[in-house]
Protein backbone atom coordinates (compact mmCIF):
# COMPACT_ATOMS: atom_id res chain seq x y z
CA UNK A 1 0.00 0.00 0.00
CA UNK A 2 1.29 3.72 -0.30
CA UNK A 3 1.55 5.57 2.11
CA UNK A 4 -1.13 8.25 0.83
CA UNK A 5 -3.47 5.34 0.58
CA UNK A 6 -2.57 4.33 4.04
CA UNK A 7 -2.61 7.66 5.62
CA UNK A 8 -6.68 8.06 3.81
CA UNK A 9 -7.21 4.39 5.73
CA UNK A 10 -5.96 6.14 8.71
CA UNK A 11 -8.18 8.81 8.58
CA UNK A 12 -11.10 6.26 7.32
CA UNK A 13 -10.30 4.17 10.55
CA UNK A 14 -9.40 7.32 12.87
CA UNK A 15 -13.04 8.86 11.38
CA UNK A 16 -14.84 5.61 12.22
CA UNK A 17 -13.37 5.44 15.79
CA UNK A 18 -14.28 9.05 16.34
CA UNK A 19 -17.97 7.98 15.45
CA UNK A 20 -18.15 5.10 17.75
CA UNK A 21 -16.86 7.37 20.79
CA UNK A 22 -19.64 10.00 20.04
CA UNK A 23 -22.16 7.37 20.05
CA UNK A 24 -20.59 5.90 23.18
CA UNK A 25 -21.19 8.99 24.66
CA UNK A 26 -24.73 9.76 23.29
CA UNK A 27 -26.02 6.33 25.12
CA UNK A 28 -23.78 7.09 28.57
CA UNK A 29 -26.15 10.95 28.24
CA UNK A 30 -29.87 9.62 27.30
CA UNK A 31 -29.60 6.43 29.63
CA UNK A 32 -28.44 9.15 32.73
CA UNK A 33 -30.83 11.83 31.99
CA UNK A 34 -33.39 10.79 29.00
CA UNK A 35 -33.41 11.32 25.31
CA UNK A 36 -35.14 14.99 25.98
CA UNK A 37 -32.93 16.11 28.48
CA UNK A 38 -29.61 15.45 26.61
CA UNK A 39 -28.28 18.86 24.44
CA UNK A 40 -25.71 18.52 22.16
CA UNK A 41 -23.71 20.37 24.41
CA UNK A 42 -24.19 17.82 26.39
CA UNK A 43 -22.95 15.56 24.21
CA UNK A 44 -19.91 17.19 23.48
CA UNK A 45 -19.09 17.54 27.30
CA UNK A 46 -19.61 13.55 27.70
CA UNK A 47 -17.30 13.16 24.64
CA UNK A 48 -14.70 15.17 25.54
CA UNK A 49 -15.17 16.98 21.92
CA UNK A 50 -16.45 20.68 21.01
CA UNK A 51 -19.99 21.14 19.85
CA UNK A 52 -18.51 22.01 16.55
CA UNK A 53 -16.67 18.79 16.18
CA UNK A 54 -19.94 16.72 16.94
CA UNK A 55 -21.68 18.64 14.59
CA UNK A 56 -19.18 17.39 11.97
CA UNK A 57 -20.40 13.85 12.56
CA UNK A 58 -23.73 13.98 13.77
CA UNK A 59 -26.04 17.71 12.26
CA UNK A 60 -28.86 16.86 15.14
CA UNK A 61 -29.42 15.05 18.57
CA UNK A 62 -32.10 12.91 16.01
CA UNK A 63 -29.12 11.46 13.50
CA UNK A 64 -27.23 10.30 17.28
CA UNK A 65 -30.44 8.10 17.66
CA UNK A 66 -30.75 7.06 14.40
CA UNK A 67 -26.80 6.19 14.44
CA UNK A 68 -27.14 4.29 17.78
CA UNK A 69 -29.91 2.36 16.30
CA UNK A 70 -27.72 1.88 12.68
CA UNK A 71 -24.67 0.30 15.03
CA UNK A 72 -27.46 -1.50 16.93
CA UNK A 73 -28.53 -3.35 13.57
CA UNK A 74 -24.87 -3.98 12.36
CA UNK A 75 -24.15 -5.53 16.07
CA UNK A 76 -26.93 -7.82 14.93
CA UNK A 77 -25.99 -8.57 11.56
CA UNK A 78 -22.41 -9.87 12.90
CA UNK A 79 -24.68 -12.35 15.27
CA UNK A 80 -26.45 -13.58 12.15
CA UNK A 81 -23.76 -14.12 10.05
CA UNK A 82 -22.02 -16.16 12.65
CA UNK A 83 -25.06 -17.90 12.76
CA UNK A 84 -25.65 -18.81 9.52
CA UNK A 85 -22.10 -20.11 8.73
CA UNK A 86 -22.21 -22.32 11.45
CA UNK A 87 -23.45 -26.17 10.98
CA UNK A 88 -26.05 -26.51 13.74
CA UNK A 89 -28.66 -23.61 12.75
CA UNK A 90 -30.88 -24.62 15.88
CA UNK A 91 -28.33 -24.69 18.55
CA UNK A 92 -26.82 -21.08 17.28
CA UNK A 93 -30.39 -19.83 17.17
CA UNK A 94 -31.29 -20.51 20.81
CA UNK A 95 -27.66 -19.71 21.90
CA UNK A 96 -27.43 -16.19 19.83
CA UNK A 97 -31.33 -15.43 21.66
CA UNK A 98 -29.69 -16.22 25.46
CA UNK A 99 -26.62 -14.37 24.60
CA UNK A 100 -29.03 -11.30 23.06
CA UNK A 101 -30.85 -11.28 26.27
CA UNK A 102 -28.46 -12.09 28.50
CA UNK A 103 -25.71 -9.35 27.46
CA UNK A 104 -28.67 -6.46 26.86
CA UNK A 105 -27.06 -4.37 29.19
CA UNK A 106 -29.99 -2.25 31.52
CA UNK A 107 -28.65 1.05 30.12
CA UNK A 108 -29.23 -0.36 26.48
CA UNK A 109 -32.69 -1.37 27.56
CA UNK A 110 -33.74 1.90 29.17
CA UNK A 111 -32.44 3.63 25.56
CA UNK A 112 -34.53 0.91 23.68
CA UNK A 113 -37.79 2.46 25.74
CA UNK A 114 -36.87 5.83 25.14
CA UNK A 115 -36.40 4.73 21.54
CA UNK A 116 -40.04 3.15 21.28
CA UNK A 117 -41.76 5.83 22.85
CA UNK A 118 -40.19 8.70 20.19
CA UNK A 119 -40.87 6.17 17.49
CA UNK A 120 -44.83 7.32 17.86
CA UNK A 121 -43.77 10.80 17.98
CA UNK A 122 -40.70 11.31 15.05
CA UNK A 123 -41.19 10.00 11.64
CA UNK A 124 -37.66 9.00 11.22
CA UNK A 125 -36.99 7.42 14.39
CA UNK A 126 -40.57 5.53 13.59
CA UNK A 127 -39.34 4.15 10.26
CA UNK A 128 -36.02 3.40 12.09
CA UNK A 129 -37.81 1.32 14.70
CA UNK A 130 -40.41 -0.42 11.60
CA UNK A 131 -37.62 -0.90 9.42
CA UNK A 132 -35.92 -2.43 11.87
CA UNK A 133 -38.50 -4.83 13.44
CA UNK A 134 -39.35 -6.08 9.68
CA UNK A 135 -35.81 -7.08 9.70
CA UNK A 136 -36.01 -8.95 12.24
CA UNK A 137 -39.32 -10.39 11.94
CA UNK A 138 -38.14 -11.68 8.13
CA UNK A 139 -35.15 -13.44 9.33
CA UNK A 140 -36.08 -15.29 12.10
CA UNK A 141 -39.49 -16.41 10.07
CA UNK A 142 -36.55 -17.65 7.82
CA UNK A 143 -35.12 -19.15 10.59
CA UNK A 144 -37.93 -20.97 11.78
CA UNK A 145 -38.88 -22.52 8.50
CA UNK A 146 -35.63 -23.53 7.69
CA UNK A 147 -35.28 -25.93 11.24
CA UNK A 148 -38.99 -26.43 12.10
CA UNK A 149 -39.25 -30.42 13.00
CA UNK A 150 -42.90 -30.78 11.86
CA UNK A 151 -44.88 -29.51 8.69
CA UNK A 152 -47.35 -28.48 11.64
CA UNK A 153 -44.94 -25.75 12.31
CA UNK A 154 -46.77 -22.26 11.21
CA UNK A 155 -43.23 -19.90 11.24
CA UNK A 156 -45.16 -16.46 11.35
CA UNK A 157 -47.70 -17.57 13.72
CA UNK A 158 -44.91 -18.84 15.95
CA UNK A 159 -42.52 -15.39 15.29
CA UNK A 160 -46.15 -13.29 16.25
CA UNK A 161 -46.57 -15.96 19.61
CA UNK A 162 -43.04 -15.04 20.79
CA UNK A 163 -42.23 -11.34 19.04
CA UNK A 164 -44.17 -9.49 22.68
CA UNK A 165 -42.22 -11.89 24.89
CA UNK A 166 -39.14 -10.69 23.43
CA UNK A 167 -39.49 -7.53 23.98
CA UNK A 168 -41.17 -7.54 27.21
CA UNK A 169 -38.02 -9.11 28.22
CA UNK A 170 -36.45 -5.72 27.19
CA UNK A 171 -38.80 -3.98 29.44
CA UNK A 172 -38.40 -6.31 32.42
CA UNK A 173 -34.17 -5.65 32.01
CA UNK A 174 -35.00 -1.67 32.10
CA UNK A 175 -37.26 -1.96 35.13
CA UNK A 176 -35.20 -3.80 37.74
CA UNK A 177 -31.66 -3.23 38.37
CA UNK A 178 -30.86 -7.20 39.56
CA UNK A 179 -33.22 -8.58 36.85
CA UNK A 180 -32.50 -12.25 36.05
CA UNK A 181 -33.59 -12.42 32.79
CA UNK A 182 -32.97 -16.50 32.94
CA UNK A 183 -36.20 -17.56 33.50
CA UNK A 184 -37.62 -15.29 30.47
CA UNK A 185 -35.13 -16.69 28.21
CA UNK A 186 -35.72 -20.54 29.15
CA UNK A 187 -39.60 -19.94 28.52
CA UNK A 188 -38.77 -18.24 24.95
CA UNK A 189 -36.74 -21.17 24.27
CA UNK A 190 -38.91 -23.74 25.25
CA UNK A 191 -41.77 -21.72 23.46
CA UNK A 192 -39.79 -21.49 20.37
CA UNK A 193 -38.67 -25.22 20.61
CA UNK A 194 -42.39 -26.06 20.82
CA UNK A 195 -43.32 -24.20 17.83
CA UNK A 196 -40.91 -25.53 16.11
CA UNK A 197 -42.68 -29.48 16.65
CA UNK A 198 -45.47 -27.31 15.77
CA UNK A 199 -47.46 -27.34 19.53
CA UNK A 200 -47.30 -23.39 19.73
CA UNK A 201 -48.85 -21.09 18.98
CA UNK A 202 -51.61 -23.04 21.34
CA UNK A 203 -55.41 -23.44 19.94
CA UNK A 204 -57.30 -20.00 20.71
CA UNK A 205 -59.67 -19.79 23.40
CA UNK A 206 -63.06 -17.70 23.35
CA UNK A 207 -61.63 -14.60 23.68
CA UNK A 208 -64.49 -13.44 26.62
CA UNK A 209 -65.20 -15.86 28.46
CA UNK A 210 -61.66 -17.99 27.87
CA UNK A 211 -62.87 -21.55 27.26
CA UNK B 1 -79.12 16.95 53.41
CA UNK B 2 -78.59 20.02 54.45
CA UNK B 3 -77.96 22.81 51.53
CA UNK B 4 -74.55 23.43 53.22
CA UNK B 5 -73.73 19.65 53.19
CA UNK B 6 -74.73 19.56 50.04
CA UNK B 7 -72.40 22.43 48.87
CA UNK B 8 -69.48 20.78 50.35
CA UNK B 9 -69.83 18.04 48.32
CA UNK B 10 -70.75 19.79 45.25
CA UNK B 11 -67.35 21.20 45.80
CA UNK B 12 -65.26 18.09 46.52
CA UNK B 13 -67.36 16.17 43.43
CA UNK B 14 -65.87 19.93 41.52
CA UNK B 15 -62.41 19.56 42.72
CA UNK B 16 -62.61 16.09 41.99
CA UNK B 17 -63.88 16.24 38.27
CA UNK B 18 -61.21 19.01 37.77
CA UNK B 19 -58.60 17.07 38.64
CA UNK B 20 -59.82 14.48 36.36
CA UNK B 21 -59.86 17.56 33.66
CA UNK B 22 -56.24 18.18 34.30
CA UNK B 23 -55.06 14.04 34.00
CA UNK B 24 -56.85 13.77 30.99
CA UNK B 25 -55.13 16.87 29.60
CA UNK B 26 -51.58 15.95 30.69
CA UNK B 27 -52.26 12.88 29.41
CA UNK B 28 -52.81 14.52 25.57
CA UNK B 29 -49.86 16.52 26.28
CA UNK B 30 -47.39 13.57 27.01
CA UNK B 31 -48.82 11.35 24.46
CA UNK B 32 -48.00 14.22 21.94
CA UNK B 33 -45.02 15.32 22.71
CA UNK B 34 -43.68 13.24 25.60
CA UNK B 35 -42.70 13.75 29.08
CA UNK B 36 -40.24 15.80 28.88
CA UNK B 37 -41.42 18.53 26.30
CA UNK B 38 -44.65 19.18 28.26
CA UNK B 39 -44.23 22.13 30.54
CA UNK B 40 -46.84 23.15 32.90
CA UNK B 41 -47.63 25.61 30.83
CA UNK B 42 -48.70 23.40 28.20
CA UNK B 43 -50.60 21.49 30.32
CA UNK B 44 -52.37 24.82 31.58
CA UNK B 45 -53.15 25.90 27.90
CA UNK B 46 -54.63 22.35 27.04
CA UNK B 47 -56.85 22.05 30.10
CA UNK B 48 -57.44 25.86 29.02
CA UNK B 49 -57.11 26.72 32.89
CA UNK B 50 -54.58 29.38 34.50
CA UNK B 51 -51.10 27.53 35.41
CA UNK B 52 -51.60 28.95 39.26
CA UNK B 53 -54.74 26.94 39.10
CA UNK B 54 -53.39 23.66 37.91
CA UNK B 55 -50.72 24.41 40.55
CA UNK B 56 -53.64 24.56 43.49
CA UNK B 57 -54.47 20.63 42.10
CA UNK B 58 -50.41 19.44 41.38
CA UNK B 59 -47.34 20.81 42.11
CA UNK B 60 -45.41 19.61 39.90
CA UNK B 61 -45.24 17.83 36.75
CA UNK B 62 -43.69 14.66 37.90
CA UNK B 63 -47.01 15.24 40.84
CA UNK B 64 -49.16 15.07 37.71
CA UNK B 65 -47.44 11.87 36.53
CA UNK B 66 -48.16 9.96 39.48
CA UNK B 67 -51.56 11.15 39.61
CA UNK B 68 -51.65 9.46 36.30
CA UNK B 69 -50.65 6.37 37.61
CA UNK B 70 -52.90 6.47 40.80
CA UNK B 71 -55.76 6.59 38.16
CA UNK B 72 -54.31 3.78 36.28
CA UNK B 73 -54.40 2.10 39.60
CA UNK B 74 -57.65 2.93 40.50
CA UNK B 75 -59.31 1.80 37.32
CA UNK B 76 -57.32 -1.58 37.88
CA UNK B 77 -58.64 -1.68 41.23
CA UNK B 78 -62.69 -1.70 39.92
CA UNK B 79 -62.03 -4.38 37.04
CA UNK B 80 -60.74 -6.51 40.45
CA UNK B 81 -63.47 -5.71 42.59
CA UNK B 82 -65.86 -6.77 39.50
CA UNK B 83 -64.32 -10.04 39.15
CA UNK B 84 -64.10 -10.53 43.15
CA UNK B 85 -67.52 -10.60 42.99
CA UNK B 86 -68.00 -12.77 40.06
CA UNK B 87 -68.68 -16.60 40.57
CA UNK B 88 -66.54 -17.87 38.13
CA UNK B 89 -63.37 -16.26 38.17
CA UNK B 90 -61.58 -17.76 35.72
CA UNK B 91 -64.05 -16.87 33.45
CA UNK B 92 -63.88 -13.11 34.55
CA UNK B 93 -60.00 -13.27 34.63
CA UNK B 94 -59.94 -14.47 30.90
CA UNK B 95 -62.74 -11.44 29.61
CA UNK B 96 -60.74 -9.18 31.92
CA UNK B 97 -57.18 -9.51 30.36
CA UNK B 98 -59.26 -9.81 26.71
CA UNK B 99 -60.83 -6.30 27.84
CA UNK B 100 -57.73 -4.51 28.84
CA UNK B 101 -55.81 -5.61 26.48
CA UNK B 102 -57.83 -4.68 24.06
CA UNK B 103 -59.21 -1.32 25.14
CA UNK B 104 -55.95 -0.03 26.30
CA UNK B 105 -55.43 2.52 23.42
CA UNK B 106 -52.39 3.36 21.32
CA UNK B 107 -51.82 7.10 23.69
CA UNK B 108 -52.25 5.17 26.66
CA UNK B 109 -49.26 2.22 25.59
CA UNK B 110 -46.87 4.79 24.41
CA UNK B 111 -47.12 7.00 28.31
CA UNK B 112 -46.43 3.34 29.94
CA UNK B 113 -43.27 3.73 27.49
CA UNK B 114 -42.21 6.94 28.62
CA UNK B 115 -43.27 6.13 32.60
CA UNK B 116 -41.06 3.02 32.34
CA UNK B 117 -38.13 4.48 31.02
CA UNK B 118 -38.24 7.72 33.37
CA UNK B 119 -38.29 4.72 35.86
CA UNK B 120 -34.95 4.15 36.32
CA UNK B 121 -33.98 7.94 36.57
CA UNK B 122 -36.54 9.12 38.77
CA UNK B 123 -36.81 7.47 42.29
CA UNK B 124 -40.37 8.47 42.60
CA UNK B 125 -41.97 7.28 39.64
CA UNK B 126 -39.33 4.18 40.13
CA UNK B 127 -41.26 3.76 43.38
CA UNK B 128 -44.87 3.91 41.81
CA UNK B 129 -44.30 1.85 39.15
CA UNK B 130 -42.66 -1.17 41.39
CA UNK B 131 -45.35 -0.68 43.40
CA UNK B 132 -48.03 -1.07 41.04
CA UNK B 133 -45.71 -4.34 39.55
CA UNK B 134 -45.64 -5.79 42.75
CA UNK B 135 -49.60 -5.23 43.77
CA UNK B 136 -50.52 -7.18 40.20
CA UNK B 137 -48.20 -9.86 40.36
CA UNK B 138 -49.47 -10.47 44.17
CA UNK B 139 -53.22 -10.66 42.72
CA UNK B 140 -52.48 -12.56 39.68
CA UNK B 141 -50.64 -14.65 41.55
CA UNK B 142 -53.02 -15.47 44.15
CA UNK B 143 -55.93 -15.27 41.48
CA UNK B 144 -54.13 -17.89 39.89
CA UNK B 145 -53.54 -20.09 42.77
CA UNK B 146 -57.33 -20.12 43.35
CA UNK B 147 -58.44 -21.49 40.00
CA UNK B 148 -55.56 -23.58 38.85
CA UNK B 149 -57.00 -27.19 37.72
CA UNK B 150 -53.89 -29.05 38.59
CA UNK B 151 -51.58 -29.34 41.74
CA UNK B 152 -48.49 -29.20 39.52
CA UNK B 153 -49.14 -26.05 39.04
CA UNK B 154 -46.78 -23.36 40.38
CA UNK B 155 -48.99 -20.28 40.29
CA UNK B 156 -45.43 -17.90 40.93
CA UNK B 157 -43.44 -19.43 37.71
CA UNK B 158 -46.58 -19.14 35.45
CA UNK B 159 -46.32 -15.29 36.64
CA UNK B 160 -42.67 -15.20 35.53
CA UNK B 161 -43.37 -16.84 32.37
CA UNK B 162 -46.36 -14.75 31.36
CA UNK B 163 -45.32 -11.37 32.93
CA UNK B 164 -42.98 -10.20 30.17
CA UNK B 165 -45.79 -11.03 27.13
CA UNK B 166 -48.05 -9.01 28.79
CA UNK B 167 -45.53 -6.38 28.97
CA UNK B 168 -44.54 -7.08 25.55
CA UNK B 169 -48.40 -6.40 23.97
CA UNK B 170 -48.41 -3.11 25.34
CA UNK B 171 -45.06 -2.48 23.53
CA UNK B 172 -46.27 -3.81 20.16
CA UNK B 173 -49.55 -1.29 20.86
CA UNK B 174 -47.55 1.48 21.51
CA UNK B 175 -45.40 0.93 17.84
CA UNK B 176 -47.82 0.32 15.20
CA UNK B 177 -51.43 2.23 14.49
CA UNK B 178 -52.85 -0.79 13.14
CA UNK B 179 -51.75 -3.24 16.01
CA UNK B 180 -54.40 -6.18 16.55
CA UNK B 181 -53.36 -7.33 19.56
CA UNK B 182 -55.93 -10.24 19.63
CA UNK B 183 -53.35 -12.94 18.55
CA UNK B 184 -51.46 -11.63 21.46
CA UNK B 185 -54.10 -11.91 23.85
CA UNK B 186 -55.39 -15.58 22.50
CA UNK B 187 -51.76 -16.66 23.23
CA UNK B 188 -51.47 -14.97 26.52
CA UNK B 189 -55.03 -16.73 27.86
CA UNK B 190 -54.20 -20.43 25.95
CA UNK B 191 -50.85 -19.89 28.25
CA UNK B 192 -52.55 -19.25 31.39
CA UNK B 193 -55.24 -22.14 30.80
CA UNK B 194 -52.07 -24.33 29.80
CA UNK B 195 -50.39 -23.04 33.31
CA UNK B 196 -53.22 -23.85 35.61
CA UNK B 197 -53.26 -27.27 34.41
CA UNK B 198 -49.45 -27.64 34.80
CA UNK B 199 -48.08 -27.34 31.44
CA UNK B 200 -46.30 -24.18 31.41
CA UNK B 201 -43.87 -22.96 32.37
CA UNK B 202 -42.40 -25.51 29.86
CA UNK B 203 -39.08 -27.17 30.98
CA UNK B 204 -35.83 -25.59 30.52
CA UNK B 205 -33.70 -26.64 27.71
CA UNK B 206 -29.88 -25.87 28.24
CA UNK B 207 -29.76 -22.16 27.69
CA UNK B 208 -26.17 -22.30 25.32
CA UNK B 209 -27.41 -25.23 23.15
CA UNK B 210 -31.09 -24.73 23.56
CA UNK B 211 -31.63 -28.77 23.76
Amino acid sequence: MSAAAGAVLDTRNGQAARREHILDAAEACFVRNGFHRTTMQDLAREASMSPGNIYRYFDSKEAVVLGLAERDRERGAVLVEAMERAGDKRAVLMGVLARFFFEITREAAILRLDVWAEASRNPAIGAMVERGDEEGRTWLIAMFDAIKTSPECDPAALFDAVAPLMKGIIVSRALAPDYDAGPAVAQLQAMIDAGLSGALPLPHLDLETGR
